[in-house]
């Protein structure tokens, strides 16, 4: 079976499913939808598909599937007008920004028995896929304790921070996925702590570009999270499972792994520069689990409800922050 | 000039610190007192000093200071004792489990203008001194987030437990005085998360085995500590320090660094097994900063204050633990 | 412009090739042939390519460029073949096991001013061209000694060893190859010392499995090459180059970068299993530098005259050995 | 039963080996000789034991072993006369530059029923010793081929060049008895190569800076050593020994173990500077060994006969540069 693809969006991250999507023995790209008619021709051009609007895909007979890669504030919408449509969706994270509007989004999936998956590319990295593999063998006995540093390079610019619902939203979702994926248990308590230290204009636009997390589950495992917008020496993406047996951890990835020593000591280059490049293999391996979970094995996870729990945790790190206290998941889901 | 010490306790630690004395080319130990006569005879025996009381000690002439490694009940006490008495003091950490003690203990030797040094050996270690030596250099710019990995080998014997006034007390406090040496900037706000995993009859006894802590200052500098009584692969003691140009780490030390492979893998012998041997070098370094502070070369530090200010981190700890929230700092002292 | 492809070949190292070429936007994959039609097949089905006779291909307009990945013993006559009729030739390593044979068909490939790439893929590995830009940037002065480690994860079929020429001609021959690309001189003297150690059957072939080699030019820069058809932990494949101002080295490459620590110790997985997962991004490189040649960027290399000089090279370390004694090049070329 | 020791030579070596004779507690410094009696004094007085002649201590009742730390000329001279007088014998390699003298010296020792220890540290080092007991437990199967790299931060004055008989005799020589450590088997062929080219005077003074070997045993196990008198990164001693069933190996060390990230990359500092830091722990080792193999607890290894094996080692390596050969060990010993 090969499953027929829509792309809507064909910014930087569609070019990237746009990708996957052809390099798929089981899959086909069929057509591609833009705002900007030039972008999605550029796709159309490189990969020998049909350039159609948003409208004609959902209603095309020769589309299983469709890549949702628009903006934040059209996801839930295409979500629901193309599960109604019959197609399976795999959407960019998050859902939306509004707890209320996800899970109304979901509500309307539920009642189409539709199949969503969300874009968490992390949790199909090959090395912290890896990582959970040692979990699920035993390695490390029973989970305990979970420690995931993630930073950016640099920080986007302040309009990006405005529209993107603030750092934990927008980059410690990832975080709060990679938490659930590897505690293997729902988080019950939650509490952060956040300044500004990278850029003033971050803090004026009311966000934090410095903030710590910490996680605990109802039989006590505990995560924590450390993310800052800066990290000069590259994208820093490490995860630390401790458990009752031992340890396992993904260490950072760099495009070359050479090392240079002299009168001033052994180096080696800096990391990736950022997800694009960090992430390749993720983004690839990430709609072929999609792909074949169409056709029958495996699961098209993280779900929709991943994305949901994901966006409640961001929610309460800020209400944790705003009042400086605990906050407890029920207090929010 | 050479400095001659009265050494009070013959235990573990107090074996240590007469090995760094009589190492020190500008030390001399002369006498050694125990409540078991026999391990005083031991250390007597081995280094060729007196057998003295207690008392003994604090009235000799041919002592210059004394080396505190009783039972912590004691340390306030004999604090109090020999800074009436003239002589300088190092003593273990911690000075007494209650912070009121601690006060009126520093109130004394501030009022004898006596000198006391407290045993945070972390500070000496060769490693973590030249990770402080890079935040100098300004090697990774203005400090911004700090991580603290601080995880036993095994728990401590539930008796012990219960006299060391907890976790947060006997193990995080070192990783308090570790932040604060690291920050460079007083701590203002708290706030832990608590778990028994390891170990069920710590948790009857009323403590954690399994702590995080997030730390805070007044600019928004942050810190993450993370404690286990649990680490199967050795002693684990890292740190990691994330500034505005960069990040300087210090990694974990083992005593042989060779790597075996085969189909297996590759595997790197565990870690130290504790901190005897992870620390030796720090307990020799220690002592000879003291020694040369008498001599006026550098200063008797982490003082009586750090060791008032870890302990009141620790209090603080317990308190965000039982009440779900961040404590400021001024609610403690 | 864009270059239209015939692929000689269609086994294990074809298909690779044949993924290479279908990959690169400035190429296109016209044709295939292989002595096994369900081989040649198989590739046309995959990418949507012709099958037909190597003849058609040598006579074919709409071909450029071809590859060639079939057997040993057929190198050098379709070299010449393709070379006649006008085509670039891109060749698998050896051109041929026999020197004299290699001298005569690098003489025709000059009468007619063809263009010859052969495959020393190592060159175009990331990490190793990584540690030969840092020679080119003056990182460690000038070169004084290079250190190669090679060692297989396993022996292959004596049959094959009948086939190769012995481990120099088709081992070492990488190594040094990439010796000659290090030092940035001609190797001017060679001796081997050479053992059976890993499989008997391979010395009643009449080969070696162990294999040393040390390397010298005429201003005394050094090399050594360390060989093995055995390495229970993977594909070994290190570089290492002392110069005057310093050192650098390439590591060796694993699939999953984790590492799991418990009472054992610390253990990474073992290595890439061969040269299939290990050069993957050398072998798209390799050919996308050929194409880029044949657009005028850069030079097709390595060339003809660099498989010459390798294979002359194996021929002396096979001499050195039978002697016990240093062998010059003078007398082998 | 406390060893009562003589230190002859009382130069760096000799201060070394006095604080490992007064920090081993089975043992007792009680006089030292020197050429240059203040230097002698300085040990006396930080240790307060005596200063005699050479022939004192040789004559005194109260000494049971020397420890032979003067100039090289003099080593042979000074095992004979001390193991007439019943002296057991700790001295530095090498016994003698030429091969006919220290067998001379030899059948002195063995016909007096000596014991003689010689002084190759690094069989001591707790990392190469570690190594060595996987070789021993198993872990690595059958040796195969021995790895050794060994590069000087930079070469000594000429002066030194030419009274230490050349870097085969003076360097290269911790590496032969390295490589029989680890193959566990006699060698019988050697083959090197040689050249200037870290500074012209030593060659001027006859000898070379950069050199490479290669050895192999009667059943074809092998060994490679790669010398330099430059390495602006520190002190390179490392060792790796593949064997069928793995591979162990030895990691360079460094003062501190910490990590700078920038933009630039990551850093680790420089190695140790030299033999003085990089073997502390493997001299008083060494020590231990030669008072506990006195006391009946193991062998004074290594032993005069291989004290005698490496020399003769050198005298083959310098033979084979000469003659541009493999050389048989049969032609030398």
């Amino acid at each position: 079976m090969t499953v027929r693809f829509g792309l809507l969006g064909a910014g930087r991250i569609g070019k990237v499913h746009a990708k996957a999507v052809t390099g798929d023995a089981n899959a086909r790209l069929v057509a591609v939808a833009d705002a900007f008619p030039a972008a999605a021709q550029a796709i159309a051009d490189q990969y020998g598909c049909d350039v159609r609007t948003i409208d004609a895909i959902c209603a095309a007979k020769d589309i299983d599937a469709v890549v949702i890669c628009t903006p934040t504030d059209t996801h839930a919408d295409l979500i629901e007008q193309f599960v109604k449509a019959g197609k399976a969706v795999f959407c960019e994270k998050p859902i939306d920004l509004s707890l209320a509007r996800v899970k109304a989004c979901l509500e309307v999936v539920r009642a189409h028995k539709g199949t969503l998956m969300v874009g968490f590319n992390r949790r199909f990295d090959p090395h912290f896929k890896a990582v959970r593999a040692e979990i699920d063998k035993g390695s490390v006995g029973a989970v305990e304790m979970v420690t995931i540093t993630s930073r950016d390079p640099g920080a986007p610019p302040v309009d990006y921070i405005k529209r993107s619902g603030g750092i934990f939203r927008d980059m410690t979702i990832h975080d709060f996925d990679m938490a659930r994926f590897l505690l293997g248990e729902d988080i019950t308590e939650i509490v952060a702590t956040a300044a500004v230290l990278v850029d003033k204009a971050i803090g004026e636009a009311g966000d934090f570009d410095s903030v710590q997390v910490m996680l605990k589950t109802a039989t006590g495992k505990q995560a924590m999270i450390s993310n800052s917008r800066r990290a000069t020496y590259g994208y820093d993406q490490r995860i630390e499972v401790h458990g009752s047996l031992g340890m396992v951890a993904a260490e950072n990835q760099r495009p070359v792994s050479i090392e240079v020593a002299n009168a001033a000591g052994y180096t080696r280059p800096p990391l990736h520069d950022f997800f694009m490049t960090r992430y390749t293999e993720a983004y690839a391996a990430e709609i072929a689990t999609f792909i074949a979970a169409l056709a029958g094995k495996g699961r098209a996870e993280p779900s929709g409800e991943d994305g949901l729990i994901a966006l409640a945790l961001a929610d309460a790190a800020l209400r944790s922050v705003a009042e400086g206290r605990v906050v407890k998941m029920t207090e929010i889901l």
